[in-house]
């Protein structure tokens, strides 16, 4: 077979991941590294460019048998520039000419994306999104993120913030977010968010709850503990603030619903790990906040992929140099 | 000069409008007759057809002149058969082979969308969307409708819904929506809605207020009323009522814009001729809920062509053809 192949590179905070992947989008090959941001990060993209070509080596693969490298990254991506900024994880201070570096160092093309919509990209194309058109990608984690795909492309916007699902403000004058504003998605969606949620519900609140006791008691509280508790334990407050996190989720999804009608809103990232307990409930607010024609033909679904989202649409943005 | 002509069709409840374009877009020849509903509707398209064919024959033009027809429709539009379904307003109990029929009766090719989606494609060529590929129309009349479009194509999503900015949900559990659900930005944003504001605020209100008077009276309040009061009179509670009317659409606007980050949010329709008066109000809560880099790359404008976005954005349909 005379098939080429994709590297993806998802670029994080914390870890470097890659994958080499057959044009149609098996993962055949995974490895990662922990991302070294030490000295304002000015070895992360060599170390890339050196690891792609050791495993090429390894492999022992040659330059031509691959299309190119995709790769997603944090910060602002100037997709014309293929810089990057604003990625302060990494420590980058200045704008980063990524794509450059990653194609001089390894003598092949290169093409570059936010983390959330290569993600986005990912679940479309191989997880949940069962590679359709129009598909919104939602990931709960530290932070709520998201990426939008309409007519088969990603909605970058005009600066690049399409996607920014996690500063929907679903709560007018509500708690305030990292941004400076009120009421975003975020604050209460990501785990942080249901961590405040259940402090704040613990304060109101006078009756018998596990929850309450433990927040009472000064105990280190995480959406996990939330869920679990709900869901295993039925107690009393810590569904409260699931149907809280639910409402204001189900919100935000059937108001993006009702402005892009896409086939599937996929959610995913740590909190989701709840999984259908949870998305059982986003899905009654959705249906009592969606327009009738995209209650019948929008679907929230759970994301697939995991952690492998990220090297998949990191990968496929590479696709363009087929 | 042997450039070709585009015909643009408003197609609407109560009159049709039509309009020869360049393919710039200039206006080169307009008009118009009332709509027909009787008999189910079924002498509509007949009337367009002869129409089209009669002004061709008039102004001694050939068919090989034209590029195509392009329609705006009210109703849901498959986009794929060129049929419309649900027009309530035109009558049309069934599904109408549109595109044929016009095709067959006229010899030229064309092309349907829905009505909010085509004034959103004028807006975008000809007016205050300045041509670009980021564009969000929101049109504020007897409801609210909205087109969305991202990467220089409209946003139709999986079933045609993309756009229903009027079902946006602002107010959980607020006004009962004809549409079935609570708190849809079309029972605050449109002409109806601000009525319903007025007279919800003249109820809770004891103090000095021409608004309350003239409600208080049994009047007819309009929402033309309530913008004059409140910026010629500078009547507490007509301001109070504008104040509502902008944070509900400057919220939709902001959550609209950290999805979709749009060069701009073209605000139309009758409620808009309240001018920079609202547009200036609703910037401002437009500033508070947008996330910052929306608010530094996104502006809202008012819509420039008024009653000539529908015929100039269905011409721009026909330009497929060329």
């Amino acid at each position: 077979m005379s098939s080429k192949k994709l590297i993806g590179v998802d670029l994080g905070g914390t870890t470097i991941k890659f994958a080499i992947l057959t044009e149609n989008g098996e993962v055949q090959q995974k490895w990662a590294f922990r991302t070294n941001i030490l000295d304002d990060g000015q070895h992360i993209v060599p170390s890339i460019v050196e690891s792609i070509n050791h495993h090429i080596d390894l492999y022992k693969m040659s330059r031509d048998q691959f299309v190119g490298i995709g790769i997603g990254t944090p910060g602002t991506v100037n997709l014309h520039k293929g810089t990057v900024t604003g990625a302060f994880n990494l420590n980058w201070k200045t704008s980063q000419p990524i794509i450059e570096q990653l194609e001089t160092g390894t003598g092949l093309k290169a093409a570059v994306d936010n983390d959330a919509n290569v993600a986005a990209l990912g679940e479309r194309w191989k997880g949940a999104g069962n590679n359709g058109n129009e598909v919104v990608f939602v990931t709960l984690g530290t932070g709520v993120g998201g990426g939008v795909i309409s007519n088969g492309q990603l909605v970058h916007g005009i600066n690049g913030a399409g996607g920014e699902i996690g500063h929907m403000i679903v709560q007018p004058g509500g708690y305030l977010c990292t941004c400076g504003n009120h009421g975003c998605l975020e604050q209460y969606a990501a785990a942080t968010g249901v961590v405040h949620l259940a402090t704040d519900a613990a304060e109101q609140y006078a009756g018998d709850s596990k929850l309450k006791a433990m927040i009472d008691d000064g105990q280190e509280i995480t959406s996990k503990i939330v869920f679990d508790l709900a869901e295993k334990e039925d107690d009393f407050l810590a569904n409260e603030v699931v149907d809280k996190v639910a409402h204001y989720l189900g919100l935000a999804c059937a108001n993006i619903s009702n402005i892009l009608n896409p086939e599937f809103v996929v959610i995913g990232g740590g909190v989701s790990a709840a999984g259908k307990f949870l998305l059982d409930r986003v899905n009654t607010s959705f249906q009592e906040y969606a327009f009738a024609t995209v209650r019948d033909s929008t679907s929230l679904k759970l994301a697939e992929l995991g952690n492998d989202a990220g090297v998949i649409g990191a990968a496929s943005l590479a696709q363009r140099f087929e």
